[in-house]
């Protein structure tokens, strides 16, 4: 099948087209871009979901749980998991369960991709795979990060909704007002809430958690493991829906999340022109040593 | 006084103007382009070493010990400290005692940057700063990040020598030839070397650490607390730098160097446009939906 074909039987719901679809896309094969540009008229409906977390909150499990209701309600969600891959925070993403749920479950696609080997980085990347999932009519459609490091921030803060999900260990970290944590979420869950400090880290969020736009951020208490809590976690992604389109934040989050896209697209067109030796006389002269990379960069860029 | 101005007096040796020349470049204050095409047709000199290594490594220390043997060669050090400021990893990288020894000898200059708020990523604005040392006469110049991740791998694997800092506990994570690890070292170095199981990850490191242009990088076993080690690493470091004269590595190196610091300084470039709501067509259409991120940006680096 040629991509163009692919993707008419993709679009038509042929399942495993959808796949093969996917991992073409994940794969840069060639025609990509045309692909991506055909998805990207079909997608827009989705409400995307920032799901981002310190290590050991538990996050993977409260993505499962989220699923599980979603499914019960009889909506298509779709994952997009982001590793960045280190070796010493990394592993799997995806849980076993949730890629058994997708198996099962032809309503629920899952894809998780890791930075390793990956030209352009992981935003580009994850940013096709939204608009893939998106335009092949799944929503919600959650993205998954582990950390809130720069390149994780860099992909859910794009989100239509964030969620930041911490555990009552991280109080300290959560009270030194660190970076990202109290800026970057729309929802904030606290998990394992049944251990000490829980209470705590729940005042704290409250208290420090910044207003944007007009959406002062709730903090939502949940077991996951249990199933506690989670139907709440689901209102307040459905309360702040409701807000974006209300106040036209949505629309606003939209465009920002266009140009971010395009950014990203960008970084990832630069870093196969970096990586090839015969392009060009700028790339040359900076090589060589003739011109520096930041007069060149602002050329290139400006179009000079 | 202009930038330019300041330049010519850092370039002549002052110390201020120095540390307010690389403010200003940190600060990417108007005319930062121009400077910097000043300071890299000065530079080109400098031994540039990227240090990495996981949390609680003994990194820091270790880079302490090795500025305190470099000093005593009568050698002029920089170092650029490269934080992901994530907030739960994050942190000073630059112990107070590196920061002290800086200030008490005017042969070494240290910077450390974290990626708060910064435009453009950690990357561009480490070579700009590495750059600058080795204008202003600093040899070596070392380049320090926390982890492995990504964005720390895509700032230490331009250096000319890559020292990857592990310690006894991660034997588990090195042994399962986790990412990263075994991939970009030139020379690895077991930290805390007294403690159970330093020999055991000494013996795996020995065996899985790849080849690279036909350099077989050492394992060199350190004590950095007690000095211990710290000469066979500087030592282990020149017999790299020799390796890359003799092969042309070193040019090899060079090249990709700069192709990877052009492609930093146009990401930072693309970072100013994508938040500059007024500039240009392009990316108005995406922003509007006419256009999608990919073909724009196919597009825009290609000139078409």
């Amino acid at each position: 099948m040629t991509p163009s074909e692919l993707l008419s039987a993709a679009l038509e719901g042929d399942r495993r087209s959808r796949a093969r679809l996917l991992s073409s896309l994940e794969d840069r094969i060639d025609g990509w871009r045309e692909v991506m540009a055909t998805l990207d008229k079909h997608a827009g409906e989705a409400h995307l979901v920032g799901i981002t977390g310190v290590p050991g909150s538990g996050k993977s499990t409260l993505v499962g749980a989220i699923l599980d209701e979603l499914l019960e309600s009889d909506l298509s969600p779709a994952v997009v998991a982001v590793d960045p891959a280190s070796p010493f925070t990394g592993g799997a993403l995806l849980g076993d369960r949730i890629r058994m749920m997708a198996a099962g479950d032809p309503r629920l696609m899952v894809r998780s991709m890791s930075a390793r080997g990956r030209l352009g980085g992981l935003a580009s990347g994850s940013s096709s795979l939204v608009t893939a999932f998106d335009a092949l009519g799944h929503d919600p459609v959650l993205i998954e990060t582990v950390g809130v490091g720069q390149s994780e921030v860099e992909v859910i803060d794009v989100a239509d909704t964030v969620i930041v999900v911490v555990s009552p260990e991280w109080g300290d970290a959560v009270q030194a007002g660190k970076a990202g944590i109290v800026e970057i979420g729309d929802i904030y869950v606290v998990n394992k809430a049944d251990r000490p400090g829980a209470s705590n880290i729940e005042r704290v969020l409250t208290e420090v958690a910044e207003e944007r736009a007009g959406w002062r951020p709730p903090v939502v208490s949940t077991v996951a493991t249990d199933g506690i809590g989670v139907f709440e976690v689901i209102d307040a992604i459905g309360s702040h829906r409701e807000h974006l389109v209300q106040t036209g934040e949505g629309d606003d989050r939209r465009r920002r999340r266009r140009r971010a896209w395009l950014r990203h697209a960008i970084e990832e067109e630069v870093a196969l022109r970096a990586t090839d030796p015969d392009d060009g006389t700028l790339w040359d002269e900076v090589e060589k040593g003739s011109l520096d990379p930041w007069t060149a960069a602002a050329r290139l860029v400006n179009g000079g």
